[in-house]
């Protein structure tokens, strides 16, 4: 079994030997451009790592694991339209660099090369699995463009419930990490309940990364996480922890959170020292800590439940325990 | 069997009783919204009629039919949204009826949906024919952005080819008439042979389709098509006749040509009457109807050559010939 480390050296260097067509070029440069630009490849690796831990080898999932990350991709592209995100990964964003039209475009012919990728399965196997595995991607792969629209949605809602904010995070983000260990998992043959459970793990992993990565933006050593703090609050971002301290504030509280928080005459430091005053009244980061760890656990149990030695879990796990900090 | 009528009745019920998820509504709204403006239906229409040609039932491929013509409308809105287009179909286009981020995110769950339908297959015919079908789809959908593509860059092109001009509406539209035939002769399990063959009518038949498309806005009458004439001129449009004139005029010609058709100082008539004037004297009206009867005859061909009775052919040959202006 390969190493977290080196199943993302073998990925990325299968990526890099990808050749799509080049004509025309200004179809083809964008989706280069964007899939060149790296990132952690958490969700190819997990592909990739799920395949092993069920007794598959690297080349068994390597095509759906290039399927996970160009479809991961394409919503990076089209979400920063969205956005109007001038960055992605410290590089200018594919509608900057080009323009909209080519953002779009190159996002859509990026959707299509996922499914591509992810049919590439030796036939016998395709006859039993494959109708199933898109099914179950498809159902995720909408679930994803839910999830953006409900964020958006946010923008413009007044008030954002932790259950709206949970299905949000879910959707946009943890159902894909799931789905990318379940394609793996199919990918080797595992059983239809170890799937089930490899999805539930990705998922509720993913939920539980997500609110660690809003407590980070406040509570997190900025040297550490390359974030300035509270940049949540300074972009008035209804986060786990905005919106958490609204539910647990009397009325009176409420009426401040919200004033601060959207203040326009109040300076940046300021602004993040008032509402993270107000969070300390909360306890709101023990209490975001608290359910985190609730998703965390659920995650654990869920990896514990599946079928196979405990020895072959060991790297997910470890992969799991390396991206949660302990110092929050 | 049904007739065309018959079917494009038949399947706009079958659509109308498709529901979507409705949460979140911002989502869903849209899609909803194109989908029940209507239009030809040829695609799905041809998707059922190239099953029952094969001896498939209605039943057979309405879902295949579904997801062809969802896929065309996710083309539309996003091309709608790249050619700042304000209608479609008589009816206001979705961005503009909402914005831009709501046309891309439902144009994006559109192409996901359509993948959700074109998968809805008898388990026991999935296992030998969903790969097949989905490689073949995949291809021909990623054609439709590579034709999209290269129509936006002729925008900027000085001089674009009629090769050129022939790759591009060969797939920006036909190649998708040939899936949508293939993918229903599939559905009844035709030979492989023959799903070649029919892809080959429909293919042919859209590139003959869409160089009549091209000698109606000119020489069509405006009462019988809808359109006013020389609609492609004034808006500077590269299109078959243009693009042949310029092939077969001399250098003074080409200049005249060219100074006429991107002048800014002729009134509307003048442009239209100048550059038919050219047109006439290149003899492109004729040109261009032979290169269209050349690709309509060799969609005639592949059809004939199909194993299959020739009455079960009757249906999609009227169709075609409907499809056909024998006027001009």
């Amino acid at each position: 079994m390969n190493s977290i480390k080196n199943l993302h050296i073998k990925f990325n260097e299968a990526l890099s030997l990808v050749e799509f067509s080049n004509r025309p070029i200004e179809l083809y440069e964008p989706i280069t451009y964007i899939l060149k630009l790296g990132g952690k490849r958490a969700r190819p690796v997990c592909t990739l790592a799920a395949c092993e831990m069920f007794g598959g080898s690297f080349n068994d999932s390597i095509n759906q694991a290039i399927a996970i990350e160009i479809f991961h991709n394409f919503t990076l592209v089209h979400d920063d339209i969205m956005d109007n995100a001038p960055l992605r990964r410290g590089s200018v964003t594919v509608h900057e660099k080009w323009n909209s039209n080519l953002a779009i475009l190159g996002g859509d012919a990026m959707m299509i090369l996922a499914y591509q990728y992810l049919q590439k399965i030796p036939k016998e196997l395709a006859g039993q699995t494959l109708q199933y595995m898109l099914a179950n991607f498809n159902r995720t792969a909408i679930k994803v463009c839910e999830g953006q629209q409900m964020d958006m949605n946010f923008e413009s809602t007044e008030s954002v419930s932790l259950d709206d904010y949970l299905a949000m995070i879910k959707r946009k983000t943890a159902v894909l990490l799931g789905e990318a260990l379940r394609v793996g998992a199919m990918m080797a043959g595992a059983q239809e309940e170890d799937q089930h459970l490899i999805y539930d793990f990705g998922k509720d992993f993913g939920i539980a990364f997500q609110i660690q990565d809003d407590i980070l933006d406040l509570y997190g050593d900025p040297e550490k996480f390359g974030k300035a703090c509270g940049g949540d609050i300074l972009a008035g971002k209804k986060s786990y922890l905005y919106i958490k301290a609204l539910e647990k504030a009397n009325t009176q509280t409420q009426e401040k959170l919200k004033e601060t928080y959207y203040s326009t005459s109040l300076s940046d430091a300021d602004k993040i020292s008032s509402v993270k005053a107000i969070f300390d009244e909360l306890n709101i980061k023990s209490l975001a800590k608290a359910e985190m760890n609730r998703y965390y656990l659920s995650a654990g149990v869920a990896l514990n439940s599946i079928d196979v030695e405990e020895s072959k879990k060991e790297t997910l796990k470890g992969f799991a325990q390396s991206l949660m900090v302990r110092e929050i």
